[in-house]
């Protein structure tokens, strides 16, 4: 395989490889390459609670844990230092893009360019109080701006807007994003249909399933991604589907709050675009792609009862060209092609767990987790080694967020 | 802490420990020290088949791939050489002590015996032709022989006898074996009611629900454990209970041969003794305990739609004291007790993906991996150090068994 600014120039049996300038070179015997993992949604800067609060309904968890930890310790500092964790813990497990969406968005990019991982950042939009004419006329503005800073620094930074949810923006604020994001070409995102009470919130509000809700505002299809869609009736999937909007899918998350199972399958089946995410690490408690494509792939086989339901094949694309498709960045990355950047890992193969070999598709989703992954490179740059992180450095990274969690300690103790 | 001959001696903050004469020591700054886990149900072996057929309907995948595949490949040396490649795999992941039943069991006893692991091995009946009283008679030596060869290496080996089903095993034959596990006073197991399927089978050829049946046989209770329960019903929970009858639950193989969700918080709340178990690598794909611990304790909030369905202490009793009292030892093993013996393993916890740590229950349960298992201890011996078997030469091992996989393969491209 050879790689020349940042691209994939060619992926051959070696006597069919050109004649290159050799430069730096990273042998893989015994290592399978893959395309990086597409972490399609998260809220990085979260892993400064990870673990915080675990076992919980999801409202003592809400409003007993997470919004008051957020309300005393979410600043700049916290958003940067729990990103850089964040970004260390993804490049050591695999995940060469993220989708990642919290406050202080700007910082969680500056921890993204410092680390060298490929990031679409959204910029966050939620309705605190009903908006008025000035209110949204600022959040319009708000978003012009983060575009504008971040959008020269493709494709290693996508901006994107980010709606909370159905629930807590209003359709005026829902559609002014929308335009926002449709006259800069930037893609709209936001939380769907997570559990069955925001289903009856949304009904009870506005007479509607969620998705018809969304539909009536024009906010779906374009450049457009749902995440969750956990509660989606057969309707629904059809309009996602027609509608082009892509699906950004928690497997573990849904499932540790107990929120639900989301139909993947059926959405499949209708051609709709998959990717998978990881969520934040206070409701998962991890950023490890290989784990969660295991957990997917056996979920959906129990959920339906089918063990032909999810096979390797499909888990293991939607963990990469689906995420990438979902992100709109199907051109530039998700599969090893000339022309691509080149977004890749290598896997040691060498090890009891993953010996012997038969199928490698069914080796890296029922075997492989994050630490088997011995190198990454993300847009043509080596940022792991023989898995010693080369753009970061972790004992400081990890130091940093230390810190931070013995002060939430001490407010959780005080409480 | 401290540890002779075998035993734990004190565990205790340093101004509290007694004076010892010192031996070797173990520094464990900056990890956790627990008890090792308890994989209750696994067919170690079959590592030789892992990933060989994934993603099919069971029927397919037993008859088209596994049966053939043993029937051509397992032979005493086949048995040795996965069994050890499985022992790597295990220590490697933190599993001290296992439950085993396979063919040619002594040759994984055998292998545990090398590698230093605490193993409960199970003695195999199935029958493939309506018992005549010869064949009873030879069943029931054939058992007492294996428990005489074995039963004299407690507590590292503790033989036990296991008939694979009620649905290939005739009423004679689980009476009689039960019958001679009874008079031995070692373990009696079984599968029992992993699929649908099965309780119709059983049905329809004794007019009574699984447990009843083998309640009106008489083996339930004394000492007995049964494998995936996941279809029990309110009355046939209350039965395993009032027999003291034991459950070894294998989540991800349940999951992944989409048989079904076994109710182990309403077997908790009936004070069922409850072990997990990853099944055989045939079948998961991998026998790390620490991701199957994670996957149960998600899998169960979602099933029930409750997030405190089972939180991460119940989890962690099961992957260790939950399956020491299942197999009978929990006089010896499953908590850091002084007195009991010392199955301990030694966690990391210094990595980007365990920082910060709020919890440490949590943090095992929601984000640790068998990799992040850095010392093994097993009957006071240290059988793993700093990731380095000290027991088995691993480089070995694992060519062993790629020599048997490539002899696999030739097979089945011919198939």
């Amino acid at each position: 395989m050879g790689i020349s600014g940042g691209s994939i120039l060619f992926a051959c049996a070696r006597r069919d490889a050109p004649a290159v300038i050799p430069g730096e070179t990273l042998n893989a015997s015994g290592c399978l390459v893959m395309p990086g993992l597409v972490n399609t949604h998260t809220h990085l800067p979260m892993s400064c609670f990870r673990g915080l609060a675990d076992d919980l309904p999801l409202m003592e968890w809400l409003h007993g844990h997470m919004f008051p930890a957020e309300a005393k310790h979410v600043n700049r500092e916290m958003i940067h230092r729990g990103a850089l964790l964040a970004m260390a813990e993804m490049i050591l497990s695999g995940t060469t893009t993220c989708c990642d969406s919290y406050f202080y968005e700007s910082s969680v990019v500056q921890a993204a360019v410092e680390a060298g991982v490929r990031i679409v950042a959204g910029q966050g939009f939620i309705d605190f109080r009903p908006p008025d004419a000035e209110e949204l006329r600022r959040k319009a503005a708000a978003a012009e701006r983060f575009i504008a800073k971040w959008g020269p620094r493709a494709p290693m930074v996508t901006p994107s807007l980010f709606c909370h949810s159905a629930y807590t923006c209003d359709p005026e604020t829902l559609r002014t994003v929308k335009r926002v994001a449709d006259g800069a070409g930037v893609l709209f995102m936001m939380h769907l249909s997570e559990t069955r009470e925001e289903v009856e919130i949304i009904g009870s509000r506005y007479g509607a399933r969620p998705v018809h809700h969304l539909r009536s505002l024009g906010v779906l299809g374009g450049k457009c991604a749902v995440v969750h869609g956990v509660w989606l009736d057969d309707d629904e999937m059809d309009i996602l589907a027609e509608s082009g909007t892509g699906l950004c899918h928690c497997p573990e998350s849904n499932m540790k709050l107990a929120s639900g199972i989301a139909p993947v399958p059926a959405l499949l089946a209708r051609g709709v675009a998959v990717g998978l995410g990881t969520d934040g690490s206070a409701s998962n408690n991890d950023l490890d792609m290989l784990l969660e494509l295991d957990t997917m792939a056996k979920l959906h086989k129990v959920a339906t009862m089918n063990p032909t339901a999810m096979d390797a094949e499909t888990a293991l694309r939607i963990a990469t060209i689906g995420g990438a498709r979902v992100l709109g960045l199907q051109g530039l990355i998700g599969t090893i092609e000339p022309g691509k950047r080149a977004d890749l890992i290598v896997i040691d193969l060498r090890r009891p767990h993953l010996t012997p070999l038969y199928h490698p598709c069914s080796q890296v989703v029922y075997a492989c987790r994050g630490s088997d992954v011995r190198d990454s490179i993300i847009d043509g740059r080596i940022v792991m080694r023989d898995r010693e992180l080369l753009t970061l450095d972790v004992q400081r990274v990890m130091d940093d967020v230390r810190e931070i969690a013995e002060r939430v300690k001490k407010d959780e103790g005080r409480a």
